[in-house]
């Protein structure tokens, strides 16, 4: 199969990619073509997922990519950001006709779930299998949210349970293709657009978990300068991670195990969001009564 | 080396990624932000090389990083657009400094040429090295050159000596390392950012020469519903490529061989143009005198 023919076949289908008052111009030309509205501004963030690496080369083509979509928009999230459309750079080791329709399938659902259209791309033949994705969300001009204007005397909130992710790897790694409650989670993780989009206004810092919590909470506090005092025994956590381990192993992946994309933010109250802690002066993330360990994450 | 100290020393420096009017947020939140003039549109477009296939693996980094840059600015050329940023994502095997060091310093030199600066990106660990770039650039509303306007009667034109890309390509896959005036025009192909802006209002259609003559002008031809009767007689061949092979060759090289980045385009009349033949009715490029071989470069 061609290249043209692959993208024509499995990609440029008005499901998957479409235009609008937004996108002028998609698939099929040179660049594609944005329009954003007066008063708004455009937030895009980029990810890149390698088999093996962020997700096992074995797993249903079907769940890489709802993943490799929901993280991507999980940044949107964090800036309180509006999706409005994706570019995909697929580098794949064969044109594989029933993995590619699945791999589809995965992208068309999380676009039309979040109105997300598939704006272009590159598509290349190599050794392995790697994805990186950028979003393009809209936000009102200075409005979205950043990691910089945290202030001591703000409380530390999350969107909801954390630790989930990191909780399925280990289940993940030893049957791609099991289905749990859990699993659902880390292949399908749930971006949290809305939650994002209602902490305009009232987060004064906020970012999304991916590499966990210290690690990415110690984002805020270098941007922000301040330091943030964390009460392990208010992070939530989910019932179908403390029936597959200890409070402990749960408590410590969600504490250092990433994978989460719930948001992570601070305000001086919001009335929906879960306290787990302070900001106070210092330059870095505490949690009393726990050992420093690792704290997240490393990617080298 | 963590991640984010490899992000710090080699891609979030002054002289590659920078914030100004138009990038209110750069390197170090959740997405980077862009604020687009009014009367404006984005165009953006993304590219993929990979080692290997796109580039000897064993090339010089400062090369990889140019060539990288410069095919992806190619696209925003094409359109007509000033560039703005750029997102790279980027898979390593592994941080090797010394390496990288070359590799930022060959961004550097695109990124300040070109005025576009490193907005974000996301940098991994993989088996094998693999590069996307998004370009992101601006044109007034409503004038970015797309493939879909060519009518009847015009000419076809293109921007300079055809090619050189595909002509290198033997001499750089004997020596990566080789560097010839041949395998400059491969490891840093000119960008036509100038000449793409100099044809808004000129030009019906256009589009950067990437995998070939035929191949990309028949693009032309299926997005516009037309055809294209080219002279191959006036088909613009370097000197330089010349000493390399006979005539014969250099004009199979233009033909289908890619790696130009010049632009093909289509106008009523274009005084600064190099004109290789009109567009007919018909619905793909005939090249009389040539017998039908293999077109352009195929990905799969």
């Amino acid at each position: 199969m061609k290249e043209f023919e692959l993208i024509a076949r499995y990609f440029q289908q008005p499901t998957l990619s479409w235009c609008n008052e937004i996108i002028s111009t998609s698939i099929g030309d040179d660049c594609a073509v944005l329009n954003i509205p007066d008063g708004q501004e455009l937030c895009v963030s980029m990810d890149t997922l390698v088999e093996d690496v962020h997700f096992p080369k074995q797993a249903n083509p079907y769940y890489i990519a709802t993943r490799a979509l929901c993280v991507t928009l999980s940044d949107l999230a964090a800036m309180g950001a509006t999706p409005v459309g994706f570019t995909l750079a697929i580098t794949l080791p064969s044109a594989n006709e029933a993995w590619l329709k699945s791999f589809s399938d995965g992208l068309i659902e999380i676009a039309q779930q979040y109105q997300c259209s598939l704006m272009g791309g590159d598509t290349t033949k190599g050794p392995v299998l790697v994805i990186s994705i950028q979003v393009h969300g809209i936000v009102k001009k200075g409005c979205a949210l950043k990691r910089s204007d945290a202030c001591v005397g703000d409380k530390v909130y999350v969107s909801g349970n954390i630790g989930d992710g990191a909780g399925a790897l280990p289940f993940v790694l030893q049957d791609p293709c099991l289905q749990t409650e859990l699993t659902a989670r880390y292949y399908k993780p749930f971006p949290q657009v809305e939650y994002g989009q209602s902490l305009i206004g009232v987060a004064s810092a906020c970012l999304d978990i991916s590499d966990g919590l210290i690690q990415d909470l110690n984002h805020i506090c270098k941007s922000s300068s301040v330091g943030m005092m964390i009460d392990s025994r208010k992070i939530p956590l989910s019932e179908a991670l403390l029936q597959e381990c200890s409070k402990h192993q749960a408590l410590e992946y969600a504490l250092t195990g990433g994978d989460d994309y719930q948001l992570a933010y601070t305000a001086k109250h919001c009335v929906k969001g879960l306290c787990i802690g302070e900001v106070v002066s210092g330059s870095e993330v505490l949690v009393p009564g726990r050992e420093a360990k690792k704290n997240g994450f490393q990617h080298f």
